[in-house]
C-alpha cells in the first residue's frame, strides 16, 4: 500500500495544537506539532537526528524544541540552534525534517511530500466551521483500526446509510434511488435526490416534520482524505436555499497502513441557537461512528489482513461506482508521483555525468 | 504447515449451533453457522462477497442472512437472493461459499475441501453421546494455543498420563508397560494392557476399588482430528464386558496454524444415574486440560514458533510410535490431495487446449 | 543483529538462583538455572530434547531435572540419566545443552559460545559487592524493551547525565567539559574531570557539600555487556583516595534482539553504616532507570523497529566517541567469531576428505 504524498492531509483540528508538544503518527511517520508563541503551527519529524529519540519526550522552550537525551535544541524550521555538549559544534546534517503546514477553516493541514510543491491555494474551503452567523457546527476526532480507503469507500457509498444507519439517517427504501456519479474538475461527486418523499429520520425528529419533502444527499471527494456530505430537505419543488441543510465534513488521514485518524465535523444552517440540538448531533454522530461504522470498518481490515481490499476479490455493485472512481484517481496520483520521482532521479544522474 | 481438506472436521457440539448467527474460525477460515427453522445446520463463509464484511455482523432473517453493511441477503446455500440497492441486479459472482455439513452423534461436522467428495457415510460412529440407557456422558469445548498436531501427539502417547496426569489417571509405573501400535483399515491404534494390577486412581476413587484389576488403555485415531480413548478395568481374567469402561472422545480441529478448537467428551458405562459423579468427571477433565495439558501444549507451540515440531529436531522415544504414524498418515493425505489438485488442473488445461 | 558468543554475560545476581528451577531468556535462548545441593550453579537449555517442552515446567529432584511431560530425567551436565518409559532406552542424542557458568563477585556469569573457549580467568573483578568493610553496596535487576547496545550507548555517553539525570547527577554545564576517550588493553574508557567545581547534586545532598570539589566521572567498558562508572569527588587538588567514591556496575545482557536484562549495582566507599542512605540510593537509582532512562531507550527501540540504530542514519556528535568505539569493537569480535567458525568448518571438511 502507499499514499499520495504531494497533497494536503488534515492533521488536527486547530484547538488540538497548542503551545505544547503534541505528537501524531501520519502516513507511518511520527510528526511533532506545536504552536509558536505568535500562534503559527509548526510540524517537525518527531525524531532527533542524533539518536532518533522522539523530540516529543523533550521540552518546548519558547519556539524551540530541546531533546530530552542530550539537550540538542532545534528551531521551528528544524535547524539545530544549540548543542550544549563539548565545544558545541553543529554539523549541517544535524537537522530535523520540517513539514509545510497551513491552518485553514479551523483545521491544521500538513504536506508530507516535496515541500516545493506545497501550495496553500490548492486547499479547498470548508467554511462551516468559521461562520457562526450562518452555521451551527460541532466536530471531533477519532482513531479507526482500518486503512483510510475503507473509510472513504464507506463515505462515498451514500446508500450504506439506509442499512448501517437506518435508525438515524435513511429508511431502507432510500437505497433503491438512483445514484448520479460524476467527475468535476478533479473532484468526484455522488448524488441522490429523493423528490416529495417521507422526511428522513434526522429531520423528522429534529423538526417534527411529517409532510413530504424533497431530500438531497450529495457527497464530494476533494482530496485524498477529504469528503463532504451535503444533506438536506426542502418543500417539494422549492429551491434548496429555502430548505434546511447540513454540511458534513470527513477528513480521513492515514495514520499507518491499517489505521486512520478520522476528523469529522457536522454543521447545519438552521436553529443556530439550539445548543441542545448541537449537543445531540455531536453525541449522535459519535454513537453512529462507534457503534455502526467502526465495527464494520475494523472487521473489513481484519478480514483483509495485509491485503488491499481490491486484492480480496470484492464483487462490486452499483453502490461502489463513486468509491471505485476515488480509488482509481488516488492510484493514478500515486503512479504519477512515482513516475515524477523516477524522472527527477534520472535527470539528476544525467546532470552529474561528465559532458 | 497445511491441513487435510477433504475430510470431516468437528466444528461444534450440536447445542452450540442454534437459530442465530455463530462464527468460528476453522483451518484459518472464518465460518458462519446457524440452524435453519427446520433444524438443519448451515455453514457459510463468514464474509460477504461484496466488501468482505463478516456476515456474522448482520442478521438472520428466517433461513437467510442479511449483510449489515448494504443489506445483501444470502440463502442457506450462499446464493444472493436480494440486493436492495439500486435496480437490485445480482451477478452470479455475488455468492458466498457454502460448506457441506453433517450432524451426527451430537456433533456438527464440516467438510472444508471439495464439496463433491463430501461423503457423510465415511463419518465414524461415536454413539456414547446418544444412548443414555447405556452411557452417562458429559462434554465441553475449549481453545488451545497450539497446533492441532501437538494436541494429537499428546493424545496418541498413552504414557504421558503416567507423568502429566499421575494424580488422576495412572501411576508412574504404568509408563513401563509395552505399547502395541497397529494400523487397521486406515485407523491407527495404540494399546496398553495392564494385567492384575493396582486399580488406576480414577477407578480406585470412583468405585472404592482396592483389589487388583485387569486394566486397558487404548486409543484409536480415525480422522485428522478425531481420536477415542477406551479406558477401563475388569476383574483379572474376566471379559471386558463385565468390567467398567469409559469412552473418551477428543476432537481437535485446527482453528489457525497455531491454535486448536478442542471438543472433548467422556462417557462411562456404569453408575449411569450418578449425576454427582458425572459432574465430578466434567470438572476433573476441565481441570486436567487447563492445568496439566494446556501449559505443556502452549509451551511447545511457543518453543516451536513458526516451525512444525518435526522441524525442531525432536529426539523420539518409544512413546512416539503412534503419534509418528498419525503424522505420517496426515502428511500422506495432504500430499495426495496436492497431487490430485495438480492433476485436475492439468486435465482442465489440456481440455481447454485446441485439438 | 547478532551477539558475541565467546564471552561471559551476566545472567543473574547470585541470590536470584536458588535450589529451584529458574528460567531466563538470554541471547534469544531460554536457559534454565538452578543451584545444586552443593551450591554450584547449573545452566541448561530450557528445552527437553524429546518434545521441546521447557524443562522449567518440570521438577528439580536433588541435582537432576525431570521433564513434566514424560519423566525424562537429566543431570546437571545435560545427560539423560533416566527414561522411565517402556524399556528405558536412552539414545545419546537425548541430551540437553549445558552452558559453562561461573559465579564471581556475587554474579552468575554464563558462556553462550563454544564451551572449550570458556576461561573463567578472563572475567574481570568487581569487588564492590563482596567487601562490606570497604563498600556499602545495593543492586537490582530490571528488564528494558531495548537492544542492549542502546543501553551501552547510553552508559558510555557520560554527558547524557547532564540532561536526562540533571536533578540527581550533574548540572547542565557539566556537558561542556572535554571527554577523554581511550582504549587500554581491550577496554574502552571515557573520562570527565571537573576541577574545583560545584559539588554534583548527589554529593551535595548526601554530604551537605557546598565548597568546590574536584569531581571525576569515568566509565570503563570491559565486556560486551559490562561497564563500570567511577564517580567521585575530593577536595581540590587532593588525591582521590582522600575523597568520596562510588562504583556503579551495569551489566546489560541481551534477552532478545529488542530487550535487555539490566543488572545494576551501586557501591560507595563512605558512610558504610548509613542504611538509610543505602536505601535512598537504591530507590533513587530505580527511579532514574524507570522514569529517565527507560522512556528514552524504549522510544529509541520503537523508532528503530527492526533496524540497528546505526542503520537509522544517526548524526553523531562528540558525546558518541566512546559508544562508537564499543560498537566497533563488538562488531570486530562478532566478525572474528564468524571467520573462526568458517575456518573451523573448512578444516573439518578438509580432514574428512580423502588424502
Amino acid at each position: 500500500m502507499n499514499f499520495v504524498k504531494n497533497t494536503w492531509y488534515a492533521a488536527a483540528w486547530s484547538e488540538e495544537i497548542q503551545h505544547k508538544l503534541f505528537t501524531r503518527v501520519l502516513l507511518n511517520e511520527a510528526v511533532l506539532f506545536y504552536r509558536k508563541l505568535d500562534g503559527t503551527v509548526v510540524a517537525l519529524r518527531d525524531r532527533c537526528p542524533h539518536r532518533i529519540v522522539p523530540l516529543s519526550l523533550g521540552k518546548l522552550i519558547h519556539d524551540d524544541v530541546e531533546c530530552a537525551y542530550h539537550g540538542l535544541k532545534f528551531d521551528c524550521g528544524g535547524r539545530c540552534v544549540e548543542n550544549p555538549n563539548g565545544n558545541g559544534a553543529i554539523v549541517s546534517a544535524l537537522a530535523v525534517r520540517s513539514y509545510p503546514v497551513v491552518e485553514k477553516c479551523n483545521i491544521v493541514w500538513i504536506w508530507m511530500g516535496a515541500p516545493e510543491f506545497a501550495d496553500a491555494n490548492s486547499l479547498p474551503d470548508y467554511p462551516w466551521n468559521l461562520d457562526s452567523t450562518r452555521y451551527a457546527e460541532t466536530h471531533g476526532t477519532l482513531n479507526l483500526g482500518a486503512n483510510y480507503l475503507l473509510v472513504i469507500d464507506n463515505l462515498m457509498d451514500l446508500r450504506h446509510t439506509a442499512f448501517l444507519h437506518s435508525t438515524a439517517l435513511e429508511p431502507r427504501e432510500h437505497a433503491r434511488l438512483p445514484l448520479q456519479v460524476s467527475e468535476e474538475n478533479g473532484r468526484i461527486w455522488s448524488r441522490i435526490f429523493s423528490p416529495a418523499s417521507k422526511p428522513p429520520p434526522f429531520f423528522a425528529v429534529a423538526k417534527q416534520m411529517t409532510d413530504p419533502v424533497d431530500h438531497w444527499q450529495e457527497i464530494r471527494w476533494d482530496l485524498p482524505g477529504a469528503v463532504i456530505i451535503f444533506y438536506g430537505v426542502t418543500q417539494p419543488g422549492a429551491p434548496r436555499e429555502q430548505g434546511l441543510g447540513t454540511y458534513n465534513l470527513s477528513l480521513a488521514t492515514p495514520e499507518t497502513d491499517k489505521t486512520t485518524h478520522y476528523l469529522w465535523g457536522t454543521a447545519r444552517d438552521f436553529d443556530l441557537q439550539d445548543v441542545e440540538l448541537t449537543r445531540a448531533v455531536n453525541a449522535g454522530s459519535k454513537w453512529a461512528f462507534e457503534n455502526e461504522d467502526r465495527p464494520v470498518l475494523e472487521a473489513q481490515q481484519r478480514a483483509a489482513g495485509d491485503l488491499d481490499l481490491m486484492d480480496c476479490n470484492p464483487v462490486l455493485i452499483s453502490n461502489d461506482t463513486a468509491a471505485v472512481k476515488v480509488r482509481r484517481e488516488i492510484r493514478r496520483r500515486i503512479q504519477a508521483e512515482r513516475a515524477a520521482t523516477t524522472a527527477l532521479q534520472e535527470e539528476r544522474r544525467a546532470t552529474r555525468a561528465p559532458a
